[in-house]
């Protein structure tokens, strides 16, 4: 039979279930990558498990997310995380050596190879041929412990890419389009898989931009075979050696095509508050930017930053603009640094901050209020900028620069100036010595971890009981992200300290959620949540569902969830419920009791559940859309406790 | 008479008083400077004096301290900052550009002129012979207004340098010592006259370290000869038509001379937690450093990461240490990256911060709990760095260096490698254009005040009262900071909102205090604070005045106040008065009721007052320190309300 790129890598990594679309298959994973913000609970839930050594190929624990270091908390965090590493024989990327999709990228991705990460835009990798998903913690943990990874065989969507971009068009115009035409919801189960003649034009890190993105779709992953391209970008990694050919099989077996015409892509944004209310800037009306923050790990490799120095040569930051930078690597700045272009930016006016996260998870450079701001990441989620009331756009490193000159929304285009060409260098400058390498394991295992004040023990579950009675302690509608349901920014780093966190749950929509949730808790109620669709886009954090286990949240019942989310629901022993019938969610209001009936032996024996509204005095019917091995973890109150 | 070359400046700016040391005189202010933790306050201030435009004759607002912008907060007041430069005449540092003190040391200082700032380490001005002055905003606002600014005619103690710096000691090893001989109180009244043939052998840059640290030790200000390195300087910044020569006549008449030979001085460091516990680090205790910041308004300079850049080339950071650098200025950054050593101090692991203040203030990069971090910047007070039990230790960039390679509190000179020398470039790299100039004034006229939610009116105090009866709300001991009464760090932001920012007065030391306050003030009762020697110490910042007043203290008992915090609580209508006796501020505890009889006639006639502890039944007398000027500002209820 003729493959997908994406069925072949998932055969060769087959370890259960049998690939057929739909069905629960667990797969091999060959490396895992962890970032701060996540990591700290993947660790201390891989600390329970009680094994000497992590057990895949190569793990990486990285810092990225909080380096801004307000409090001891993150300090403390960045040195657990580096004992963990020392002690479990994982790499370790200190914190200012970057992104963990960007330096994961430069220096440990390989063609073939699976990747799981604590991170939602861990498909980055996809664009080295590899199969690269996010996931929970606690699913890293049990990979490093070599346990496979489970997941729901995808379909396979290729998208045919043909033509070539014209000048002033980039890697983000793309993704913009394939946001266009797919949406945030319904592809959940799907993988995007690149193909056709437009491939061999783009380079790797513009691969890398549109994987990346993908996840915003809500798709497994995305992935780009792995070609003459990839080979010349790995060499440029001094890592040749790495290099295999992958491709799908000609005429392979797709769910279905569908092509997009580079040549025919003009520059595009997303508008506010989705990525996937995406426009043609030339179609959008004039709008006054205050702020352009280049970076992220969308569009922070060694090309953007040079376009962008190459645009602003010689120009200024228009005097109402905030123009703000946040590197990939600190291999792409001593690369930038050695080729000039950080010296032109600084001139520019650009204001650089550390290569890490920054303020895409809205830790850092919140906007003015009521403003406009210009961002080259990858989400423009209601409130993720730390300002409430901005508005942010996502677009190409193109028109960023654009918009750095002008102060106001800009198609590149109309700069009337001539698109500078940047290639990539042959070789970059390479330096690993801010990367800690794994010691030998005799070594290792002398290694104390240490634990700071902020560092508690993962909080534990009881097992499912046999019947629920709870209270409907908030309605929310559609697209509800994980920043919805656990802030970053400042909050994070209270991250390692889930009853502290907690406190913050549901803070951006309820501020009073919490003393709710702990009161009804306390009655020994329990804390139901009614959604919408697609609840748990975003972040793969699994704080939004140990939080909700910590106040005693015991199911969601939504129109749908999004995968990485309801993954973790399931690890942490909450029930994702859907309706049967969607307009059963009309049916429900903020304080409803609500009874599920024999549910223990139901979870057992059937797919869905009859459920009592007291309060409105009806019957309702949900469903449970769970494998076998998940209705098992559901019964013992979370994936910690199956033995 | 042979004249000092600070008698020179202030007789030559004199507009009341005689220079008599000890007299309260005034003088015309040249030129101002402001950074925005202070700035919103003192430019509310000035809008309310209803001028339309700044009388001086250079006027520069500066965006360095809240340059991080977790929420709108610091967007909008930076917004805010840059609408009323436009408006009245100022020009603008954009976010971005750098520190207020070393941009103004490059670009806008002058041999001769007058400067006041509003940040305790605008003495860095006298790097280039001017005579530069912390200030609270509301004396900047006031010297914007074209008001003298009033000041004790200072005694003058000539610091005469001898000899030359041996390799690997520098000019934070200077100040450290000149630390070491007069400490951190005692100095409040005096100018630091900088002399002798050690001077020649300094740069501007390494003055401007030597000026900037004198204000640990609470002088009014520092001073240096302008010669032939500021000629040199001043040409290097294409601006050698500023240059003029002064220097004090031979044979002055100083208070005192103090010799310091540079030859014999060695890497010194101050321990924790003050700028005056001086100690030669190879006589200190092995100490494990966990992070090194260099960078901040003491050693920012070029010379100084270039120095450093070169000690790390083909090195690697500890793999314990956390290695931070925040430079001084976008000009730095900018001649750093042409010149290459921004790259090197990349590859060796540096992690680059935003050019701002950064760590100093406690705003970002906190170290590890229980750790010590060696920093190059000029104020180690307990909890400072954002971590309460962090150990910082101050030092030069080459003893900076050492512990990032060692991991350790290390002697330079105990590498065992040879010194780089490192020479200023003939000419910098010079671009200003991310400083807005000021408007023409018609123009200026017509630009709108930019006001967000963060953007409040400046609080108003009323008369002083007849009598007061107070109650003791805190007793605290000596040298507390302005750090204590009003913590900066993530709390600064909320620097233009008084009634927010009060909510944290004292909670370093007493999180209950605001609440307390309170409810006194609410009762009718008034606030007291009982305070040990120095009180007031630190930063410039007036909220430390501003947000006390607000809680409705109306007098503070202290055994000393350091300068610029007196001029502040005067400022606001509080009353700065010292024990008569020492010893009476032990026979006084929080929650004593305290009767002052009589006060605003006590305050006309005499210096001194029988104060009441009714709890105790005992008597004082206390103090006023005070010229009829202040007086009649603390009788209006503070310096806004004098008509």
């Amino acid at each position: 039979m003729k493959q997908t790129l994406t069925q072949k890598i998932l055969e060769r990594h087959l370890v259960s279930g049998s690939c057929v679309p739909g069905r629960e298959i667990s797969i091999r994973i060959d490396q895992t990558l962890t970032q701060d913000a996540t990591g700290t609970m993947a660790y201390l839930q891989f600390e329970s498990m009680d094994i000497p050594r992590v057990k895949t190929e190569l793990s990486v624990s990285y810092i990225d997310h909080n380096t801004v270091q307000i409090g001891y908390e993150n300090a403390d965090d960045h040195r657990y995380l580096q004992s963990v590493a020392e002690k479990f024989g994982l790499y370790f990327s200190r914190p200012g050596n970057g992104i963990c999709h960007q330096v994961h990228l430069e220096r440990f991705g390989k063609p073939g190879k699976t990747l799981i990460g604590s991170d939602s835009h861990t498909p980055t990798g996809g664009a080295l041929g590899m199969i690269a998903i996010g996931a929970g913690g606690l699913d890293v943990a049990l990979a490093m412990a070599g346990e496979p990874f489970y997941l729901t065989c995808p379909r396979v969507i290729k998208i045919n890419l043909l033509g070539q971009l014209q000048p002033w068009v980039s890697a983000k115009d793309i993704i913009l389009k394939v946001l266009d035409l797919f949406g945030t919801k319904g592809n959940v189960g799907c993988v995007f898989e690149y193909g056709g003649p437009g491939v061999d034009t783009l380079t790797v890190p513009e691969r890398a931009t549109i994987a990346n993105m993908g996840a915003e779709c809500g798709v497994t992953t995305s992935i780009f075979p792995s070609d003459e391209r990839t080979r010349r970008f790995l060499k440029a990694q001094h890592r040749e050696e790495d290099w295999s050919e992958l491709k799908a099989d000609l005429e392979a077996d797709y769910d279905r095509i569908v092509d997009i015409d580079l040549s025919k892509l003009t520059p595009l944004t997303a508008m506010p508050h989705s990525p996937g209310n995406v426009a043609p800037i030339r179609e959008c009306e004039p709008v006054a930017i205050r702020q352009v923050c280049l970076g992220s790990c969308t569009n922070s490799s060694y090309k953007d930053l040079a376009t962008v120095a190459k645009i602003l040569k010689g120009r200024v930051t228009h005097p109402d603009v905030s123009f703000i930078i946040a590197p990939g690597s600190k291999q792409v700045l001593e690369n930038l640094a050695r080729d000039g272009y950080l010296a032109d930016l600084f001139a520019s006016g650009a204001r650089l901050m550390e290569n890490a996260c920054g303020f895409c998870i809205g830790n850092s450079q919140s906007p003015q209020s009521g403003s406009a701001s210009l961002r080259t990441s990858n989400r423009n989620f209601f409130g993720r900028s730390g300002t409430r009331d901005a508005q942010v756009y996502l677009a190409s490193p193109e028109s960023a620069a654009a918009a750095v000159i002008t102060g106001h929304l800009t198609d590149p285009r109309d700069l009337g100036i001539p698109y500078p060409e940047v290639s990539l260098p042959e070789e970059f400058y390479v330096d690993d010595r801010t990367i800690i390498k794994p010691k030998e394991a005799d070594s290792a295992a002398t290694v104390a971890i240490y634990r700071g004040p902020n560092i508690g023990p993962p909080p534990t579950n009881e097992l499912l009981p046999d019947s629920l009675d709870g209270i409907v302690t908030l309605k929310v509608g559609d697209h509800i992200t994980t920043d919805h349901i656990m802030p970053a920014g400042e909050r994070m780093k209270y991250r390692s300290n889930i009853p502290k966190y907690a406190e913050y749950l549901f803070e951006i929509l309820d501020s009073t959620f919490f003393q709710r949730a702990i009161k009804i808790k306390e009655s020994g109620s329990s804390n139901i949540i009614v959604a919408g669709s697609s609840y748990g886009q975003g972040s793969s954090r699994e704080h939004a569902a140990i939080c909700p286990m910590y106040v005693g949240v015991k199911a969601i019942l939504a129109k749908s969830f999004e995968r990485i989310h309801a993954a973790n629901l399931i690890n942490f022993g909450i029930l994702p419920l859907t309706f049967v019938r969607e307009e059963d969610y009309d049916h429900l209001a903020q304080g409803d009791r609500l009874l599920f009936p024999d549910i223990r032996n139901s979870l057992l024996d059937r797919d869905r559940l009859q459920i009592r509204n007291c309060t409105q005095e009806l019957t309702m019917e949900v469903a449970f859309e769970l494998s076998s091995r998940q209705k098992k973890i559901l019964l013992a109150g979370g994936a910690l406790h199956r033995s």
